[in-house]
């Protein structure tokens, strides 16, 4: 299966919130690759990962991170690719320093920001399936299916 | 010039944030139509926008809302496209309701979120050009010269 | 009974408040019918049971939602029957993401809101016993016998 | 026409936002009276308005009050009558705090509460005007014409 | 002793709040009386409590109360002696909401805000005995030794 | 008159706020003097003015602060006698930062917080002469006049 | 070794916070004194420090403070030597409360904050390491393995 | 002079800000350079400059942004010097965004956080003397100059 889509977490601590995403990107067919790379605590990987994820053929890039989660702007800035913003509730201010830090991107550099914590997670990856499913229809179809599964809940 | 973009606004009083956005949308060459309708007031109306939205070729669609923002999500529930949510400050509470409205979503439904009012409106039409890019090599052509061109500045 | 409010919650995880507002609803003499039906997740389905809520004999409309809560709005936006929205607090930023989504509703289409999670489930019965109290006497004799007994607590 | 709303607010310095109320009140065909009381610095009058209000022939009252709103809390106090309330945006605060104070109250005596300041005040008349719709068929023949024209718009 | 102190709380299941200004109370030598009464669901006997304090012999209020605590406003609405609000933590939004009830009072009826919750309690009853010592120097004497001993921590 | 209440301000900036206090204790009768000192800028002087209020004949003393509004609370460190804090509104984040700042001292030394800038600037005066007038017989009957006359309002 | 860093802390309760920046400041071969002294309960001992840190060799001040967080603000206005902030989530409201107390000084007296709670603690000791870097090669050379080691996290 | 402080500002329209800093370090004789340079719009050079500050003979950097406000902490992963950063409130939700973005670092990567706007854009040169008259007596002098200067205020 294609790896179309690079997850990257900021910290082994995120792991709940990576396994939440993974378990939905499994869910609908979409390869992917995972790293955990920290915007601050190692900014050079952290770039070279996002200024090589196109080449390296992903297509969508989906950051997790809290507090001031700066991981999915950087990755943004230095990527053309679609970029989904999982702000994590990891600190004592409920995740809102996060949601702020990811949504509230300058005019230039867009981050999908999808919601707080582990609905987000989940979010991020059916999101990454609508993006790709303009290209894919393999994707698409497991969407389809998604879709139409949660209807019958 | 192909309309891949479907831009809905709730209300005509949102105006000069549809203007922000159509104003980069131009200037990434995407084609876009502009359609008003309330997901409160025009619900039958607003769902078929939604579900009609990809039969009539749309790829992407950025719907702005203020206050309780229920467009974005509305329409998120009706198309498997993705869909943009740009939520305005238009409000006694400077946006912070329309933000959570449009980035709360559930898991199951994501809406793609920008920052608040124009920042945001601008930056939907930018992420608009990174998902087509996946696909269409004319807009990454632009989307590379418009990020080229920020650098300058 | 006549079956007089229509209570849709957005998930099956949100049972612990439907409970507590049935509870109420017993209490004061209420007839009433539970669904669940998400606004996001099964729009149609909703919108359905918006739009025959009056035919089917309703006069109230509660509804409770998390995150955010669209269901209220939307629910409202296909009836002309009074909807009370309570605003769920089942996620990380404590319910206020639902308590804005639910109340700041657009000029238009009103939501009577009530207070976040269990007290404002138990209130949302009592707002619809004092709205079916305008019209029906057995009711108001319910709700009078209530507000006299929690005088005495 | 029979005045069915009695419309209370706190303060002279209020009249914008009960201008906007009785406006959507006239165009919905409710007759109304309209008093000026606080709850803080005339609580005697204020609970005398809300305990003779049905006597009085009123079925709603609609209360708007700013920074700590404890008029439509006080008012559902001495009242079986459904009482909506408006927090208004007259403070520093912007209107969270009336928002808080108006929404939050404790189980056993609900308010419905709308929108801040402008928009809550239209809303809180139409707001009425589903409630007295289930008793009364002009009422409710007036909001389904406002509910038809809000969708031409 | 003489009982200069009223301690009002809106609800029994606040005694934990109660015990604590009671125990501070006592360390400050200072008689007190205390009575549950909650201005939404009583509120005639909360007025009367408010009213009657003064001639009762009581100098200082104290009133503890939770989300829209309209508690302390009500009560100092009804009496001229200072009153003393305690705005406490029992709901999802963390106390904000008692918070911004208890202390954004209109121009005209003050009342004396201190700390969210227990914190609160402890110094609702320091702050009685700092405005009871402009009067009583035993209240002062105690006051004296209990700040002397807060250094000593 | 005696100078019953000293009333510090932060800042020579906060004078309008200074004025509405100063305009409210003249109409109440109450003596008093005023000083501009900075809790941060100058403490010693601060710090000074605090310990010798009460040898001066202060019963009361009023501080007014925005920001970080460490200023009621250094106040009270130093002196026994009641002090009572607003909140001003002098920032970008409209009074919150200022709100906490005041209202959430820790156990053991209370701040009496009104609401914030100038609505709880004119009720600081007003609590200073509930305050007082446990003591004062002139005092109170120029507040009881004054609340006579706000209920004729 | 010499203790360049004084810690100081307004509360025995906060030792859990206090204890991560002492293991940080050890990690980083500072050398340090740590004094539990409060702003509100023991000012003249906290100005004390403050005014002697200095001369008593100490080149940076770190201060940890929850709820109305005077400390760090205090103690910067008696002292010229930096001096860090760390706000503590001790309270109801997550240490917002302490956040904007410690961040929002006005123009004058700054304090460097760092984030709330224990991340803050770490982040206060890494602060004070790049500080004393500036002057110190023995300090920046265990910074720089610090540094070197997080990135290989 | 010598060039001790880098200023980085993320946008040209944040230059009143830089203004009001550049003004402060002039007062203290402080030698500076100012760029501009976008975190997420030229990352690169962004980098590059954080890299080479301390080559280039800067001991401190101050960086200013607003919105997802990442350029402190991406400078700050970049270099050893201490960073202080100056949250702007430059978009709806008056500066909060910036703030949190710019004070919630991770563990690990530390910025020095003053106040939101221009007293913070003034506190970051007066910390920047601070921080560096550790080091450079004549600096320390102007700083007791300044300090002295503002108690006569």
């Amino acid at each position: 299966m294609d790896k179309r889509v690079l997850l990257i977490a900021g910290s082994k601590s995120d792991s709940e919130f990576v396994n939440r995403c993974e378990e939905y990107l499994d869910k609908l067919g979409i390869g992917y690759n995972t790293e955990y790379s920290s915007a601050h605590r190692d900014p050079e990987r952290t770039s070279q990962l996002a200024r090589e994820a196109e080449k390296s053929g992903y297509e969508v890039i989906i950051c997790l991170a809290g507090m001031s989660a700066a991981l999915p702007g950087v990755v943004a800035a230095h990527t053309a690719l679609p970029v989904i913003g999982v702000p994590l509730d990891s600190s004592a201010l409920n995740g809102m320093d996060a949601l702020l830090s990811v949504v509230q991107m300058p005019p230039g550099i867009p981050v999908a920001t999808v919601a707080v914590g582990k609905p987000g997670a989940a979010n991020a990856a059916i999101l990454a399936a609508r993006i790709l499913s303009i290209k894919y229809d393999d994707i698409r179809g497991n969407l389809d299916k998604y879709r139409e599964s949660i209807k019958q809940k």
